[in-house]
C-alpha cells in the first residue's frame, strides 16, 4: 500500500477499505506517515467526505488506537452523554449525578473548552481541588466506587485521535462532520459504554449553525455508533441563546446546584431531565422516556442526584463542603450590570459573540496555554422572548480584570438585539431526535 | 495573516488575494510555513480549483522566488517552446537549432523523464559529453555565443516550483491543472523570454488524456502568460502513438538529425516545422503561419540548422562528431523484433504502456536515484492505420539487458491492436490551436 495512492484515492472520490484507512491511521499514529501526507489526506476527506463504511472505519481504528475500557467487572448498564458545545452548556455536572443516584454508571470522558464553547472540565475545576486528571485505573475506582466519574481524555485514549485532531487545529481540517464524528466517537466508544445519548447544538452559538447540518453530523454519528455496535440516540437541541442564566465556570457550577436544588432555570432543568430520561431508558433502567423523566425528577426531589454529586466531588479531590455552600465557588472580585438601552422585547442574542465575551473575560482560552480565571463570566437576566424597560439590566459581568472587562462589554451590549415587538415566537428547546 | 484562515479560505471555496498567495508560497519557501500546512492548501486548490487571477498571482510569486534571467542586453526576440510530455516527442532537439538558425534566441529550460515519459535532458545526455548543468552565467554565455543554450532548472530558477513539486510528488496533488500551470509557467517565464509556444499533447499517451482537460490547461497557461506580460500560443497536438518512430534516447537523438537532414518520419517534421513557424511568429520573425514554415525548411534544407545543432553540442561540451556520425551515440548490444501476430491494421497503440516499456529497458528511470541507460529503447515500424501481415515486424527493440527485456516485451507485444478493418480515419497531428 503506497499512501499517495490512498490520498489520490481519497481525493478522486473514491471508498477506501477499511484495511486502507487502518494503515493511514497507524501508521501516522506511529509516526511512520508524515503530516504532510496525512493533512492532505484529511483536506481531501473535508472536501470528498466519507461513505458510512469509511466513517466507521475510521472511528473503529481510531477507538482501538488505545485503550478501550473494560467495564464488565461492573454489574449494570454504562450509558454517557455527549454535547457537541455551546454557551452555558453545563448539563453533564447536573446529569451525570441524576443518571448515577439512578442506577446507571456514568463514566464521562469530557474535554476543555474549545473556542468561544465552555467545557466541562474547566466548570469542574472551579470547584477547588477538583482533579480531572485521572489515569484509567483511577478512573475505573471511582466509577465502581460511586457509579460516575468525570475526566479528560487521558494519553491512552484514542491517541489516534488526539494526534490527528492537533493536526487539523493548523490544517484548516477541523470543520468535517465526518472527521468530528470519528474524533468524538472515537473518545466516547473508549469509554467502555453500552449507549450514548448525544446532545448536538444548533443555533448562532453552536458549531453546526444550521438545524440541517447539525442533523447531518447526529445522523452521522447514530449510524457510527450502531455500526460499532452501541445504540447511540442524538437530540437536536437550540443554541440560538445560552442555555440557562449562566455563563463561566464557578458560576455555571453554581446554578447546576440550583438545578439538584430543584430549583434553577427552566430550559436547562427540562433538557437536563430530557437526557437523564433518554440514558435511563438507553439503559434500560426505565421502559418510556415518561418514566425516565419521572425517575429523574424523583432524583432531584429527594435530594439523591445532590448526594451523588457530592460523593463525586469528594473522590475526585474537591471541595465537596462547596456544594452546600456555593459561596465557597471563586466569586470575582467586580461585577457591573449591563444595561438595556430601549424598552421593547429582546428579539435576537448573538450566542455565539456572548461565549466569546465570556473567553475574554478569562472564562476560557484565546490561546492553548492560556490560564483560565474560574470565576469570571455573566449571569443573563434577559433572554429570548422577553420584555425589558429601558435601563433594566440584561446581564451582570463578572470580572477580575478592567482591561478584560473593556474587551468583552462591547461584545455583550452588541449581542441583543431589542425591538419593539417580541419575536415571532419561541424557538423549540429540543428541536428533533434522531436514532430513536 | 494566519495560514489556516489561508487554507480554510481555500478549502471553501473563496478567493485568495494576491498578497494571501504570496504570504503562503514565500513562507513556505523560507521554512516559515511546515510542509503539512502546505500539502493541505494545496489538496484544497486540487478540489476546489483557482480563479484566473489566483492563477497568475501563484505564477508570479513561483516566478519572483528565484532569479529571473535578464536577456535584455541579447537584441533581438527570445522565444521559446515547451510540451507537456509524451512518448518519442523530441521536438526541442530539432526546433532550438531550426529556430535558433533562423534568427531568434531560444534559451531553453527542460526537464528530465517524468513517468512514462521522455526528457530532453537525458536525451541530450545520450551525446558524450554534454553538459545540462549548467549555472546561470554560463548559460547565457552560451545563449548569446550560438543563439540557444539547452539546459536543467538550477536552483536559481523558481525555487518555490522545486519546493512545491517536491511536496505534491508525495501528497497526491500533482494532477491539478492549475498546479501544473503554475510549475510550468513559472519556469518558463523566468527564462527571460517575450513569447512562449506551448505543446500541449493529448490523447493516450499523454498526461492529458481527454482532449477536453488538454484544451482547458492550454487556456489556463496562455491567459496566464498573457496576464503576465507574455505571449502565449498553445498548440493541442495528438499522443495516441509515439511521435515519429524512435523512443528511447540517443535512438531519438539520431532520429532528430534525420529530420535535420531534411529526412526522418513525416509527422515529426510537419510537427517541428510547424512548432518552429509559432516561434518565428511570435518573434515577428515572420508575418505569417506559412512564412515561418518555409523560413523552418530553409533551415532545414540549407544545412543551417544541422550546422546550429553542431555548434550547440560544442559549446555544451559534447561530441560534435556525432552529429556526422551518429555511430558514435551510444549503441544497444542487442536488438529483437516484436512480431505481428496477425495479418490487418494496426487500429490502436497504447502509447502510453509503450512509454512505461521505454522505461523499464532502462531508458527512463523507475526511481528517482536511478541511472538511464542511454541505448535501451524502441523504433516503431508500424503506427496506427499501418496494414500488417503476420510476423511483420511491429518493431524493434534495442536493450542491454535481458532481464529488463523480459519486462518490457510483454507491454510492448500488448500495446499493439490488429484488426482485419483499418481504422475509422486518421486523428489529427494538430487538433486545436489556442491562443491565436
Amino acid at each position: 500500500m503506497h499512501v499517495t495512492d490512498l490520498i489520490r484515492k481519497k481525493r478522486d472520490g473514491l471508498e477506501l477499505k477499511p484495511e486502507e484507512i487502518e494503515f493511514l491511521v497507524i501508521g501516522y499514529t506511529a509516526g511512520q506517515i508524515p503530516d504532510y501526507q496525512m493533512s492532505a489526506w484529511l483536506m481531501a476527506v473535508v472536501l470528498r467526505g466519507m461513505t458510512r463504511a469509511e466513517l466507521a472505519a475510521l472511528t473503529s481504528v481510531m477507538l482501538n488506537s488505545g485503550e478501550v475500557l473494560d467495564l464488565s467487572n461492573l454489574a449494570g448498564p454504562k450509558v454517557d452523554k455527549h454535547s457537541t458545545g455551546g454557551v452555558g452548556d453545563k448539563t453533564s455536572l447536573i446529569i451525570a449525578p441524576i443518571v448515577a443516584a439512578g442506577g446507571v454508571f456514568v463514566p464521562m470522558v469530557s474535554g476543555r473548552g474549545l473556542g468561544h464553547t465552555g467545557g466541562t472540565l474547566d466548570k469542574l475545576e472551579s470547584i477547588t481541588g477538583f482533579n480531572v486528571n485521572l489515569s484509567a485505573a483511577e478512573f475505573r475506582r471511582i466509577l465502581a466506587a460511586c457509579g460516575c466519574a468525570l475526566a479528560g481524555q487521558t494519553g491512552e485514549i484514542a491517541p489516534a485521535d488526539k494526534k490527528i485532531y492537533a493536526l487539523r487545529d493548523v490544517t484548516g481540517t477541523v470543520e468535517s462532520p465526518y472527521l468530528i464524528c470519528a474524533s468524538i466517537m472515537s473518545k466516547k466508544m473508549a469509554e467502555g459504554i453500552d449507549a450514548l445519548v448525544l446532545d448536538v447544538k444548533t443555533g448562532n452559538g453552536a458549531f453546526m449553525k444550521s438545524e440541517q447540518d447539525a442533523a447531518f453530523l447526529a445522523e452521522l454519528m447514530v449510524e457510527t455508533g450502531e455500526r460499532l455496535g452501541k445504540k447511540v440516540v442524538a437530540l437536536i437541541t437550540d443554541m440560538d441563546q445560552p442555555l440557562g442564566r449562566a455563563v463561566g465556570n464557578s458560576l455555571e457550577v453554581a446554578e447546576c446546584l440550583e438545578v439538584l436544588d430543584g430549583e434553577g432555570p427552566a430550559d436547562l432543568r427540562e433538557l437536563c431531565l430530557l437526557l437523564a430520561a433518554w440514558m435511563f431508558r438507553l439503559a434500560k433502567r426505565v421502559a418510556t422516556l415518561e418514566e425516565g423523566k419521572a425517575l429523574a425528577a424523583e432524583m432531584i426531589s429527594t435530594g439523591q442526584a445532590r448526594e451523588k454529586f457530592r460523593e463525586i466531588v469528594g473522590l475526585q479531590g474537591g471541595d465537596a463542603g462547596a456544594i452546600d455552600d456555593p459561596g465557597r465557588l471563586p466569586q470575582a472580585e467586580y461585577k457591573i450590570d449591563v444595561l438595556s438601552p430601549a424598552a421593547g422585547f429582546v428579539t435576537t442574542m448573538l450566542c455565539e459573540q456572548l461565549g466569546t465575551a465570556s473567553v475574554l473575560l478569562g472564562g476560557g482560552r484565546e490561546r492553548k496555554e492560556d490560564s483560565v480565571d474560574p470565576a469570571a463570566g455573566m449571569m443573563i437576566h434577559k433572554k429570548v422572548g422577553d420584555p425589558v424597560a429601558v435601563d433594566e439590566p440584561l446581564c451582570t459581568i463578572y470580572y477580575n480584570s478592567a482591561a478584560r472587562l473593556e474587551r468583552a462589554r462591547p461584545l455583550i451590549e452588541q449581542s441583543y438585539k431589542i425591538e419593539a415587538a417580541p419575536p415571532p415566537k419561541a424557538r423549540l428547546l429540543v428541536h428533533r431526535v434522531i436514532g430513536e
